[in-house]
């Protein structure tokens, strides 16, 4: 059965009481979105404050294929177990994006047996959140254009704003654009652009948000661009922009409950993208699950030098979260890719190549217990064509490694595959206290901190950049010094270079952009290409989707 | 007290209670979206085939000053006037658009101590209906592209695309852009636009479909735009789009049950431009509005030349409706207006002018009685300066019409300052049988029927268009003859120029751009300028409106 058909065989049970039944939270603090999904209230979630903290596990992986190596999926086959061995465990996941939908990706609400339902509801428009955050950074945009038809008494440089349009959809013609055109009546003509909804420095920072007022002062601190003088920065809160903005995410800022297969409670919000931004679910998500569980299950976008170390050094630094462990989830197939498989050949059993691939795994686990302090469980994701000589394989060089090693078959068992892998975890993060160490101090500077990174998680020999760009976050380490940096580079490689698989080292990190994202209090760091619009293939799963007149959809996977 | 003041100190029930206690309707058949909205589930609307049909009265307005006469306002006061005296009545509405929200108008859910609630939910987001058509709208447009940089193998001329992007945000800059800059990884350079999401062919298509199956075949239907032969179609089918669009609004077709202040259970579902599409409500919602209650009260957007000519042509003749009355909603400020009043002088006493603006009303009273064939109730929405040798003017003039004219309070008083009207519409419709005439007939050209529409309403001495046009026109009667049309015009005048008040005659319509709705199932024509993506004014509203930390919106209006 497909994703969509086991999704659609689920149990579930109305999320109103299971949310009483399982955390005792009563229906007043819960906004019901129909039977299966529910926003719970801010005032709930105050309440909560002075109860202690579960344990945090986050789950991350090894630089993935471009199917991905299945976190959502381990994050719930995970919780899923955790609750079967008689834990209150729950997981908290990113929102998926509407736009790769269409696209090749499909969903994002786990896969095989161990996935959040409603998955069509989850995959499509879910509770609104991303169309608030989209109207929301549209409004700005809107309000910027505005200004200046009406006067421009703010001075700001038509040609130096940043601040660009978003849409939820793969739409490569958006990428670049003109506004403004066929005369005065429409304003000023100017190069313009749209980003994918994830992409926005507002879902960033509806992500990091503590309260509604923190919400509404780190809005009002976004710059949207420059005044003529090309220094001075101009912030939404210049337009009077950020209460209206606030007021269209009154809904989104309220966490998202919805259930696993397993009718255990699963907490979905916010998804920022993992390169442009820092890639993990809200704050406010994983705050609430650690004042109502013992065991908090979370996952991070993309390998573990992107997400798990924004996760780590922009999220657990701002909200002063501990975690206790790392799932590093790896599948047979990404190491036979990283040793050098093409996309083709990766269900052939090739026991060299995932030798060869494992140096990919190796400096992720190390990076992991190095360089953030925490302990690190490697989760084998089982594919059905792995083979028993590439398994042994892999668990023989975790055991040189030093590295605790599970195969876990929750894709096709659900939480009862993944049981051995929670019993590994609940061992671990009972025997150690709660803590990370970060990859680099607060107060090096910005250029320190990329060079940080790069050297000692990515094996780059060193970073290198054009007068501009170093003089700029010179600038920057003046007002803005204490801002964790966030590296916008391919998922696919230590470097910038997607095809330079494995381990790649002594290479340069080219940073060929740098960004302030002001309003959630980071500076982005663009090595290499970064798309922040995705296209379309050329047969888009749009044409394979369908909806009959029961309402029961097909051919979203 | 503001709107919004008056909306937050309303006492609302629990819908699922409330639909159940006024109209039996089960909790089973509702998806719940929070505790105050609620959506009917598609099944039950199709058990109710079989039950008797309710009495359905239509309200519309004079031509509009730019405030808005208060059909919205009109609308809810007369249902809850009807409730009061003991009739089952529900009300059907329109949804807000959040665009305009920001800028000059403000909310859209009535006013004073008639409004439907819970206020800013409406306003915002509401169900999230506008987002779902939005997204399945450039959902379309993503494709269109797409398949364009993948070879283009339908032969779609770039230069001859018709179907524009869409966001629900007044946002000039958007009217005329270019897109796919930036070089062949980002498509094909081409001039685009977006309109504002009321007008997307989606918005129309959603507002007629009877299911799930017509909103596919119609979503299939869009014509996008033309081969390179210039005249072969190309249909959103021949991108297989129809499916997955369709899937993206699965929610978004099933009515959207909230309460009015007085706690009656009002339908607010769909919202089409009341200029290039028919602007009204679903047909989905009306007739299940009729089914469920003994008189159904709706609103058809604009003046009556406009909404109440779409919703009888267009709407009442594609859906098989049967009105049985209209109420003419004016104010005295509106008539002074249309009597030559400056607007910043329309709150000082001038009997002369209301009674030079009153021919305005008489035609579209003419308009109503005559040439849709139905029984009309004049209104006045009383406004605190109107003075009483203003209303006894208009009544005495009302009289020498023939029409009843009932001075209706609910503004202030809420249904009780209605029930006069609802009073007097209980007589008018209890003593007739329903249906009305048609203004043309199915069978004559588009042109004729352009031709009937502006010399039997609107006092033109006829239509032109230039040689193209007429020669589109011929064309599209052999393929889509039975099409009704769709007039696009000022709402602020019977002619084209918004500056001829009153009841102007003899002009001329000239025809300026006609545009095949082959989803929706009507031809388009424009006369004049007509603006489909509005702007936001100097001082928009979104500087004034905020949120506080419990939440509280303020500043929507």
């Amino acid at each position: 059965m497909s994703d969509i058909e086991i999704a659609q065989h689920a149990s579930m049970q109305p999320i109103i009481g299971l949310a009483k039944k399982q955390y005792g939270i009563d229906a007043e603090h819960l906004d019901p979105y129909g039977h299966y999904k529910a926003k719970l209230s801010l005032e709930y979630v105050a309440s909560l404050a002075d109860k202690p903290d579960g344990k945090l596990i986050l789950v991350t992986a090894i630089s993935p294929t471009p199917a991905g190596e299945g976190k959502t999926t381990t994050t719930v086959g995970l919780g899923d177990a955790l609750n079967r061995l008689g834990k209150k465990a729950i997981m908290c996941l990113r929102e998926p994006s509407l736009g790769p939908c269409f696209g090749v990706k499909g969903g994002a609400a786990g896969g095989g047996y161990s996935q959040v339902v409603p998955m069509e509801d989850i995959n499509l428009h879910f509770t609104g959140d991303f169309h608030a955050i989209g109207v929301a950074h549209n409004l700005l945009a809107a309000l910027i254009d505005n200004h200046i038809h009406h006067g421009n008494a703010l001075d700001i440089d038509p040609r130096r704003i940043q601040w660009k349009r978003v849409v939820d959809m793969n739409d490569r013609a958006l990428r670049s654009i003109v506004v403004g055109m066929g005369g005065a009546a429409n304003g000023y003509l100017r190069e313009d652009g749209y980003d994918i909804v994830v992409a926005s420095e507002v879902m960033a920072i509806l992500c990091l948000a503590t309260s509604r007022s923190d919400l509404k002062v780190r809005l009002g601190k976004i710059v949207i661009g420059y005044k003529s003088d090309k220094i001075t920065p101009v912030y939404a809160s210049d337009l009077q922009a950020q209460g209206a903005m606030a007021a269209l995410l009154k809904d989104a800022i309220k966490p998202n409950l919805v259930q696993t297969l397993e009718n255990n409670i699963a907490i979905i919000h916010g998804g920022p993208f993992a390169n442009i931004a820092h890639g993990c679910n809200t704050v406010t998500a994983t705050k609430t699950a650690l004042k109502i569980a013992d065991y908090v299950v979370t996952e991070a976008g993309f390998g573990a030098d992107l997400g798990a170390e924004k996760f780590i050094d922009i999220k657990c630094r701002m909200a002063d979260l501990k975690p206790s462990a790392v799932v590093l989830v790896a599948t047979i197939r990404a190491l036979k890719f990283h040793g050098g498989v093409n996309k083709e050949d990766l269900n052939l059993e090739n026991v060299a190549a995932v030798e060869k691939g494992f140096q990919n795994l190796e400096r992720h686990y190390n990076n992991i217990t190095q360089h953030y302090g925490l302990p690190c469980v490697v989760c084998v994701n089982h594919f059905t064509f792995d083979t028993e000589a590439e398994l042994a394989l892999l668990e023989a060089k975790c055991k040189v490694l030093g590295a605790n090693c599970v195969i876990s078959k929750h894709w096709a068992e659900g939480g009862a595959g993944a049981q051995s892998l929670a019993q590994e975890i609940i061992t671990v993060v009972d025997n150690r206290a709660p803590g990370c160490t970060f990859v680099y101090d607060d107060n090096i500077s910005a250029w320190d901190k990329i060079e940080t990174i790069a050297t000692k998680l990515y094996g780059a020999a060193g970073i290198s950049a054009n007068a501009k760009i170093k003089a700029q976050l010179k600038v920057w380490d003046e007002n803005y010094g204490k801002f964790p940096v966030c590296i916008a580079k391919t998922q696919m490689s230590f470097s910038t270079n997607p095809a330079l698989k494995g381990a790649p080292s002594g290479h340069t990190l080219e940073i060929s952009e740098v960004r302030l994202a002001n309003g959630a209090g980071f500076i982005v760091a663009v090595a290499g290409d970064m798309m922040t619009m995705p296209g379309l293939p050329k047969q888009p799963a749009a044409e394979r989707i369908d909806i009959d007149d029961t309402g029961k959809i097909t051919g979203l996977f």
